[in-house]
């Protein structure tokens, strides 16, 4: 209950009632990031003369001291546990003038998006930890063959590094996508007031600048009444589960009994407490499911802010805990699979498998095409038929004779194509398969290494890229520290 | 980490992983019910001749002493949790035939439901004390008059008891949906197995009965693959929260410094940080965001369904926390707003508001067809076109005279229409027009009092069967309790 | 453009606008119950003396007329877009009081309600038909053995019937919410007028009874401003086709090629452009995506609807076109399922299968546990590690010796256990298991077949529901027809 | 049904079934894409001699040809559709060969891709619009003070020039969404093939160039299994029309009688059916409804991808109509409000609001810390014990005295304040208070124009972007056609 605020408009408030409307359990993780506001917006205000030197350097002696203790959790909000525990410190005469010429609009605006700004950049190093645990395994799977399925069906073979490869890939994107939603989370909303900045003669650029932000967020209705920078977030991080939910789904699928493609780690399967002989994914099941909590945190606050009149209104404390659930949540799926894939275990031979999935059937298409100039759609159906009768004979490939070819394609096309039989060992070869599909971006083995090195190249850029915003971070935190340590030595010079 | 189920199939757990899994932190409000389900279900494995007398008196010793015993937080989940803490008590030998016959799958979902039947309970209690809340403040309001809006327009008057009956109905309509989906809830997936139920010559009636659940939840693989009583809660809740949020928007709105319809007392309001003429109506916005925080949760766990495999995946984990929270959410909102209902200070005088807006338009129309046989169409035209002359005059229904309205009908339907001033008055009087609406559901005081007597009668049955069902469930506990007295009484007689 | 409505207060409106708020496109599925509406309130008008005999008589004889002609399709809307047809054919001296105590925010309540109605028995009508090919497909299986799975992994058999059940079950709570939406929804709003009722004297029961509504939607604020009635229905098809999305995902994942748990007929399958072996399950896919449809349309109905003023805002039309969007698209999946289920083929064995999967584990536990009183969570230590050590020398229970069992149990447990090579046979197999799980709901042949007789007797009985449901609207609708032939045929004689 | 495709090896399809899975109706908007993919890839097949010229030539003819001709709408879906008519006009050994070298999976990706780059850029251009049309009704309204609301209550004023900068700056960062996704978007999956590219010698940067794309779609099961471009697009378009809908919601507000802030063109109101002085904001209702539609989208197309194997999925075909939908709904809005904005007409004097609303406490206050030295903090209670006082008494701002300000000071902080009564003037003077607001993103009138100039040079940047995005589509297009115009008389004059 904020003692602060009342006893001069308005009567006092009802215990439970303040309880729910304060935001302070949630808050918490914004106390550093409102301390350092209030240390920089201090020193804006001694450097504009708005507040004297002596009241300035009590304030931020009083604000320092705060880091270490513990805030009344029954306040308000954050802005004003901080505001009444420098108030106790130094009384009103001094502390009263702490929140001249801001509001907690534009305070919380600047909290938020100085610890989103952390939050970001933790999250991009944790898709680049993935990227890089996906190159390494990458790496020792360049000849590994596997059947890729569409529609849940085997299609054709492909390297497991080039599947990997999809997913750096991918992730690339949604790295994009994180750093450009960086760009405009790093804009400065302090001095924005209320909604209309104040009639001090305020600095915006400096404190903008003593924090660590690339700009000053202009428009002060803007500054506080706009929180897209939490859906764009948002929306990137659901976009980013939901590619790790599909790999998860993949891992799920693959790792079946029936599949077989590939064997999880004894570290990632749990048993069942009756059916001693399961071993089930669960941590891909967390991993899957936890794309729809995010999905879901986006809807609330996008419904939350839909219809809202412009400027702050108090739903937007609602939206605050939306934000830091989602990427908690997608950190430790980004974590989990980056511990998990290099410790994955192919299934050695996938030969038997092709051949009773038939997943050389494009390739002798493809092969009557390009010997025999048989029309691609030609191929195709006399491919298809010939499949259709293998079945019903339970034969595969291997069983494929020259005159099979021969008679389903004259029933088909009325010529007389004749295949050596080891013209349809070479079509059925998952090797040569694999090898002769180099075209950009294709599984074979020496374009997938000539990727493979061009996504290190990326990754190092990208490792470049995020040091140098988090430096750029560090340096405000730095500067600011230093300044407040001269404000505070002048003072003793001075006494 | 649940070592009771490794060291067979699996190796040991990574310690992070098994953290990433474990649902303890959030079954623990399920504690209590997997405790009694185990109670439950060691009796009728003594009464199945399926465990002997000893084993399971030394059971349910065990299991009743756990009550009071704080479980291992490092647990994989509630039911390991409360295997362990058995076994720890009993040794193998005899704990070791907790789990016969029943399964985490079929447990896990017999407690979300026991745990969701008590909520569901307390919420028809809260929606019970705000429908009441309602009514008495409706009772004190039968004769003030308020306008009420359409497309945020002022429409028409009515009474603000006809107003407060339409949320009173409104709710009723969630408390049907509530208790419905009860009925649903309140099956017994017990005896399920991990989802073929067991070759252990079980009764799953009698666990049924001594849980207080009116039936078992039969197919095995529906019985642990269902969560379709979870998405019907959660949407349940969805739309009564949407409902809700409508009357904090009415109230927001109506409470603002222009429209002034009503007035908040301080105790729900807080003011600005630096506006200090500000009284913000900030438990409503609360109220208002929370409706999408409950639809959030509904997407969530609905994205999360869609799509999965029939029978157990351990994604249903990441459901339930949702559940809890919507209700939470709701609970909350629910109590607030009984709260502030008969605390609300009505605007006395709408009369100025009332002819500065024309909201008797529609009386004079009716009054032109039903008098003088002037059709509707043509009646609504004409002093559609009164209006418009008025508005460009600065002037109100007021003003009007008989003159004005002979003349613009005259323009438009060349007819001659006289009108007394004693009939203007009798069609722009407030009370008249309100008193005149007097059909089923309309805001006549004489129609408003017969519809109050009848929510009272109906709030009186509801009230009713909700203490039946609260009965039948606290009948089922106190059986438990005094079988197991009787079961451990047993056994020191027969020692 | 309605120009009946303006012309009055308001100038004309400009046609890009007019076409942007217009809904006439999406009314005119609306456009019988319309009519119908104003029919029955005439009939209301004139039996209540609001409108003399001859008037009505001729609303009635144009009303009529409309059903055979084409709608402007420039009209606002319908209710517009009808009253202008009226007009047309009787002058305004007439049709001028087609609008007399009524509003469109009634009458389009009151006209979704009519439309919906018949969706909802029709879709009722559906799920019975797919609750009835699971049965029928059901008997044809119920000695047919299938692995089910829990994550993914094969878990335990039970019987192909015993699995069908599970969602003719879970149909049933679909029926169930269905039936009651139903009941909610078949209330008549009409005679709430804008908000307020009306000052005629109308006859509210009168015009509910001759539309063959159960009862009047009284509260004339909630009659008009209420959309709940939406988000149930939408909410109750969100559920039920994230029913059906889950059974899609089985016959996807089950008719892989690596699973080959059932076939799918050709029908319901397509190949690729260039991959012509393949057989894709793709109305299955598009039932698994069709889920997603229904709960983004009520997440935009919720959303629209939250934090609303109370009463009618235009916002409300946008939600409409949903309604019928969702319906549409889960009467087409459940057809097609219906159509399906009874086509698929099983694959006929299963043993290998079972023997690799080790799913005879739990039988082997609980058999060690019935037979060797060892508790029953030592012998899932004992099958567990029994398990492992035949995977790791490539065996399956097949391969199972006593001296095995002996070995390990001892190592585990210092027990001798002796078991029979013919006690190892009887516990994997199949058929011995899957009758031995006869508990309720169970996947025995004897307990599945009780179960189907039982589900019979329901679906008769929920046929006999929906038929008289449908009977009272059949019934209502041809008394309005005879109603107006009367009038129409009094209206000749008379003149 | 494609027979194209049948036949070999799947049996014929059911029409009805046929119909489910078909996406044509669905696809025709992609059509000329198909038709000019199908073009490039000829050509590049030509170039890499794996069809003759003789084949390429004609495919390109019967291609042109096709822009003209109406497609068979029974087809499986555009990609067979415009094969069909291939083949119908060259017969199968010419057009059998079109579908050389890809693959449906990659070709749909592809023209997605195309048809979308078409929208974004004409949304880039609606958004461009609606900004010009903010910034051009904000020069005439530098000067023109509003009251700007927090929690819908009257906080501060400001001008209505700076209040519209707040969307022109909030809109800009739509654009900036935009125009990044646009980057992303305009990548080439052609070439991809299935999932595995293909054996033939293809050429994927020259069609990726014919096409118009900045670069190639790398990995083959990246390109066509990813959807993320659209799951981007739609939360860009979300997060854009959410803005929209909080303007909406403004204009509602203010627009309503009790508020009086804006008056709306006639245009773009409605009146009621039976209350005759209504003016409803209808297309803003609409407006603010249609966000819930797109979040509804977004929320469809997430659920689908959520969980789903990587690669193509038929499930993805159920996306696409989500993505065209959502941008024509976002389009309309933008349109609406750019031609709105310049016709509302602002209430010409706030003066009286300002004095009953109390805005110009945070100024009081501000004074006094200012000029006397009191603590913000006990200025504030200083001045919210005034407003408490004055409004008791039913006075305002404009009632104060000296006096009154120097009792209750003393009361509260034991000081005497002497203030003087031109200060309070000064104070409560509207003007004054806005034009002492100059901090950077202020409402005074000179920041304002300071920023419309820098603005108006922002939106010209953003034209030449847009123009020079839009330019590069047309030349290739512009190339594409000459090509083809080359090859078909190259091919005239060889024969």
């Amino acid at each position: 209950m904020s003692k602060l605020l009342r006893g001069g408009r308005l009567a006092s408030v009802r215990k439970d009632i303040a309880n729910f409307t304060s935001s302070m359990k949630d808050d918490l993780v914004l106390s550093d990031a409102v301390i350092n506001i209030n240390r920089a917006h201090v020193m804006m205000l001694m450097e504009q003369n708005i507040i004297s030197h002596v009241t300035g350097v009590a304030l931020l002696k009083a604000l320092t001291s705060i880091f270490d203790k513990s805030l009344s959790s029954s306040s308000e909000d954050i802005h004003m546990a901080i505001e009444e525990a420098v108030l106790q410190e130094t009384g009103e005469e001094i502390g009263g003038n702490l929140h001249i010429a801001k509001s907690r609009n534009d305070q919380i605006a600047t909290a938020i998006r100085m610890q989103l700004r952390k939050h970001l950049l933790n999250s991009i190093n944790n898709i680049l930890k993935l990227q890089k645990s996906l190159l390494v395994t990458a790496e020792n799977h360049i000849n590994t063959i596997i059947l890729e399925y569409t529609h849940l069906q085997p299609a054709q073979p492909v390297t497991f590094a080039h599947y990997l490869l999809s997913f750096i890939d991918n992730l690339e994107r949604d790295l994009q996508r994180l750093l450009e939603a960086y760009k405009r989370v790093n804009f400065c909303p302090l001095g924005a007031g209320a909604l209309a900045t104040t009639s001090f003669k305020i600095n915006r650029n400096y404190v903008a600048q003593l924090l660590g932000f690339d700009e000053v967020l202009e428009n002060s209705i803007d500054a506080v009444g706009s929180r897209d920078f939490i859906l764009e977030t948002l929306s990137v991080f659901s976009i980013l589960s939901i590619n790790l939910s599909r790999l998860a789904e993949d891992l799920i699928v693959w790792s079946s009994m029936d599949f077989k493609v590939v064997e999880l780690p004894d570290d990632f399967t749990s048993t069942s407490s009756i059916m001693p002989q399961k071993k089930n994914p669960e941590p891909l099941e967390i991993i899957r499911a936890n794309a729809s909590k995010v999905l879901g945190d986006f809807v609330a606050s996008s419904s939350t802010l839909k219809g809202l009149p412009s400027t702050y209104n108090l739903d937007f404390q609602q939206i605050t805990p939306n934000l830091w659930n989602s990427i908690g949540i997608v950190d430790v799926s980004l974590f989990i699979l980056s511990e998990l894939m290099p410790n994955l275990k192919l299934t050695n031979d996938v030969s038997d498998k092709a051949l009773n999935s038939f997943v050389a059937a494009t390739e002798i298409a493809n092969f009557l095409t390009r010997k025999y100039e048989v029309p691609f759609r030609t191929a195709h159906k006399i491919v298809g038929a010939l499949v259709k009768s293998l079945i019903a004979n339970n034969l595969t490939f291997k069983d494929l004779t020259p005159e099979m070819i021969q008679n389903i394609s004259k029933k088909i096309t009325n010529r007389k194509i004749k295949v050596s039989v080891e013209q349809i060992y070479d079509c059925i070869d998952l090797h040569k398969i694999v090898n002769d599909h180099d075209a950009k971006g294709g599984p074979a083995p020496e374009e997938v290494k000539r990727a493979l090195v061009e996504r290190k190249k990326l990754l190092i850029q990208s490792q470049t890229k995020l040091s140098s915003l988090n430096q750029k971070l560090i340096k405000a935190q730095q500067t600011l520290e230093s300044k407040t340590s001269s404000y505070l030595t002048s003072n003793l010079s001075s006494n």
